[in-house]
């Protein structure tokens, strides 16, 4: 967190219930009291005017929100589950506090963020409880469902896609399960690098649990400091080195899940041919077959060496192309990742004087650049993680260094490295400094070939463009590509504009034309984000209807009263 | 098939129908024709009599099986049914002989094997249908559920776990569908390394389409020569080089499959975060979700060298004990495999005189090697297979070979490993040749974490040889590790028994008993051969009984009118 202060006058709300579950701010990211500010970064307020039109020396920022000025609706719960649930999980753990009820009711996407700060609560959990354990969680289901309430499991709060929202047409009690007490890595298995760990562990606590004996999880999603191990489960999450450790659904080997009819118990093993994968299953299940309790995953010996080198390519065709020739070959860095132009200048924007980037320039290395004809406006920064022993780190460096240059690329050391990795959980925070200012930024993701990436990053582009001049915005949008496979990557899109009047709007309709870029370009509706509410409407495109009708026939049988987060997903 | 010769009298059957799609020989392995044979391994005749105490030079061959003395029940298909197939597919890919039927009717599990041979055959399939494309599928599904038939998806025939067996209780008429026609590779994405491939297409023919253009699937079962995609995809294969290339269920993006309400798609991508894996659904579904008809694979280039080297090792331990710490290390062979005490006896018994093994005797290797202090009863044969850019591949050997000497092994050379890579898809013919003199033998396979693989090892041997004294026949049982994971390993055991009384009462025994120790020392039923019905007692050991519940909730839902190979996996 080095890029972030506090606060000079931290908010006098507090967040945290009588359980000891600490929860990210109820009107956006992070912990009370921390936020972005530019004081020290001089560029980024001229790249923000001519990128979106806001003038940060002029916009005066927004009060913060008055949590007693929200108008929320009473619980609905009857007294007879709320006796119910007391027993399975103690009297204080059963709240329905307005601030805890609100905290459990999004998420924070743009639109949650916007919906919850206006006051927006149509519908919101009718109780919040906190099991202390796997056999609290299994009774607050028993007696969730022998009252006919739904349940929502609840870990961090970090979702993006709708998933943790009340259906608003929900009729019966919604009780939020909060998984925040099972934070506890309960058995390291280190003849076979597994780890047993408890599903409403955050990633901080997993990592502080892990490495005074040596292991780490290796799973670093932008959600990292806020999202836990069952919400990563839970939604399909992807970390920044997975090109090392794999993505969550091959970091997971082992499951516990919490169902009507008791646990759901997924052994733990390397691989397995026990018909359809009940493991990858509950994996992106988003609560609806049950509650996440544990998980058995791969851990990894903290490597000896892990570093991050940045590199320079002229434009973004030569940083992809490059990007696919380290996947081809026989070389395997923790991270692979090229922004565009547009994030390129986004990321030098936000370097504080004197480091990093500035540095550079001032070095003049971009002199060099474009003396050598390099279009500096195509400038594409890139970053290459290696981690291991020293001499693999060393060859797997000379190896991807050998392809960069072979794509025209250029090597700038690890100070932009060095920086990325302190930063990069930060850029929540900045959409909550836009949002005081009246302007909104998100993000959505994709996976695709290889061969449809460039097509696709263009496409993408152009369609949010042409979004923004519908909504008769100045609208910002940038890419890069990570997570590489040998097939393909991921396209992770940031967009931002000035709201016009009706803010809700304007997102749905650059948000929706980036979806549906991805779509008609060969991409998926989500590549880790899940799908919620935000996305389903694309599923289809997806997996076809039928695929659609395999999804909703596993929860219609698995959960015919419909108690397991409905309309999430699926109807 | 250097190590098979043709039989002198070749069998008179032909298995050949109208439609050009070849079988397997109807009572056992391979093409007829072809059979192992040991009159050119001198050290065979004597291991056989000391594993399971039969004489080879004494034992008779039994006759080859008389196909018309078989009692082949007649056909049950209504003529509307016959007629609509007619329509679906053409009137000569609808057939209903009885050598068909038979050929349609069994896998070629040790139980099969008995069974047919034995004319034990209560239910076979009424009528095999031969589509020639997607549409011909979709067409013959919809026929056949609109007639309240039962549809059994044939690929190779080649499946151990009872997936294609027709249930004994079935009353409604069974239709066989089998895909050989749909044999070609359609399209390959060479900027994607992604391949689109019919599901009928053999090992072989996949690798002939694709080897011209430079290209390979990496996928290598031992079933290769007869198994199909679309069989490995319902199955969850792993092929020996999955250690590089990962198990079907990676290297399958994409996915086409026909089912009663039309077309079921799943977008090929890398990755992706659409909720439940449906991809992941129909992996091992058996049929019981639908008839695969295409897949979108990971292809890879050729690599530009692929070697497989032998090692000993003094011992099991230290053999799994380095296959772990190649598996740790920052080294990616394509084959990490080890055979233990007892396999590495029967690899030595059948290698050919003044070849492999034989010359390294000869040579005087055991001879150094007792001087050294090895008990060569113990001895453990491995073979690592290395494969890329010849630099890659040297660096590769060289951290192996250091990790491989840091367990006490040593390397012998590449002669075993061109002699492992040639003889790699014999290994069933030799069942045929025990069956044939009155012993039986088969495999099961497991997978486990590391820290179980040792315990594992001895347990489901003690269990076997406990279950040969319960059935008071001398037994053999072997096991190599293969396919390693950062997590764990599988293991592979081979058993064997010349026959008493009750050849399937005496199987079942054995069988359950490894099945049974693997659970209970922390194995899975299965690591790739599939549930069927032969592991299906064991399934809720693995995902418990609530995952058995959500895989029945999903065939259930999804096919409501059982008439996708019911009772296979799950009832």
């Amino acid at each position: 967190m080095t890029d972030l202060a506090p606060l000079s006058t931290p908010s006098g709300e507090s967040t945290t219930p009588a359980a000891p579950v600490e929860h990210m701010k109820w009107w956006g990211w992070g912990v009370p009291g921390v936020a972005f500010h530019h004081e020290d970064k001089p560029e980024f307020a001229p790249f923000v005017k001519n990128a979106v039109g806001l003038d940060l020396h002029a916009a005066q920022p927004l009060e913060q929100p008055d949590f007693g000025a929200l108008d929320v609706p009473a619980s609905i719960a009857p007294d007879a589950l709320r006796e119910a649930l007391a027993r399975a999980v103690g009297e204080g753990n059963v709240r329905d506090d307005d601030l805890d009820r609100v905290v459990h009711t999004y998420g924070k996407s743009l639109r949650d963020l916007v919906r919850v700060r206006a006051g927006d609560l149509p519908r919101v959990p009718d109780l919040v409880v906190y099991p202390a354990d796997e056999d609290g969680v299994q009774r607050v289901v028993d007696a969730a469902v022998a009252a006919d309430a739904v349940l929502i499991p609840f870990g961090g709060g970090s979702n993006i896609a709708g998933s943790l929202q009340p259906d608003t047409a929900e009729t019966r009690p919604i009780v939020s399960v909060d998984l925040g007490r099972l934070d506890r890595v309960l058995d390291i298995d280190e003849a076979a690098g597994l780890a047993r760990i408890q599903a409403g562990a955050l990633g901080p606590a997993i990592e502080a649990q892990l490495n005074p004996r040596g292991w780490t999880i290796g799973h670093f999603p932008d959600s990292f400091t806020h999202s836990t191990l069952g919400g990563w489960v839970a939604t399909r999450s992807s970390g920044m080195q997975s090109d090392k450790y794999g993505d969550i659904a091959d970091i997971t080997r082992g499951l516990r899940v919490a169902r009507p009819g008791g646990m759901l118990e997924v052994r733990a093993v390397p691989s397995a041919s026990t018909g359809p994968s009940v493991r990858e299953m509950v994996l992106g299940s988003e609560g609806r077959l049950g509650v996440i309790t544990e998980a058995t995953v791969q851990v990894h010996r903290i490597p000896a060496k892990r570093v991050i080198h940045a590199y320079f390519f002229p434009n973004w065709k030569a940083g992809s192309a490059a990007m696919q020739a380290i996947a081809a070959s026989d070389v395997h860095p923790s991270v692979t990742r090229v922004s565009d132009a547009r994030e390129t200048g986004f990321s030098l924007a936000t370097s504080k004087e004197r480091r990093g980037f500035s540095a550079l320039a001032q070095k003049g290395l971009f002199t060099v650049l474009r003396k050598r004809g390099w279009d500096l406006d195509q400038l594409c920064l890139s970053f290459i993680g290696y981690e291991g022993e020293p001499s693999t780190v060393a060859e797997q460096r000379k190896a991807v260094e050998r392809i960069v240059k072979a794509h025209g690329g250029i090597g700038v050391g690890t100070g932009p490295g060095v920086l990325y990795d302190q930063k990069k959980f930060d850029t929540p925070y900045l959409r909550d400094f836009l949002l005081d200012r009246g302007a909104g930024g998100d993000v959505s993701e994709t996976a695709a070939p290889w061969s449809r990436i460039d097509g696709l990053h263009d496409g993408v582009i152009a369609a949010a463009e042409d979004a923004y001049r519908r909504i008769g915005r100045k609208g910002w949008i940038m890419c890069h590509l990570s997570h590489s496979y040998h097939s393909g990557a991921c396209l992770y899109f940031t967009f931002a504009f000035v709201f016009g009047d009706d803010p809700i709007a304007e997102y749905d309709t650059v948000k929706s034309a980036v979806q549906q870029a991805f779509i008609d370009l060969g991409g998926v509706p989500s590549h880790h984000h899940g799908i919620g509410v935000e996305h389903a409407q694309w599923l289809p495109d997806a997996i076809s209807g039928q695929g659609v009708a395999v999804i909703e026939g596993l929860f219609a049988a698995t959960d015919p009263g419909r108690h397991l987060n409905p309309a999430k997903i699926t109807r």
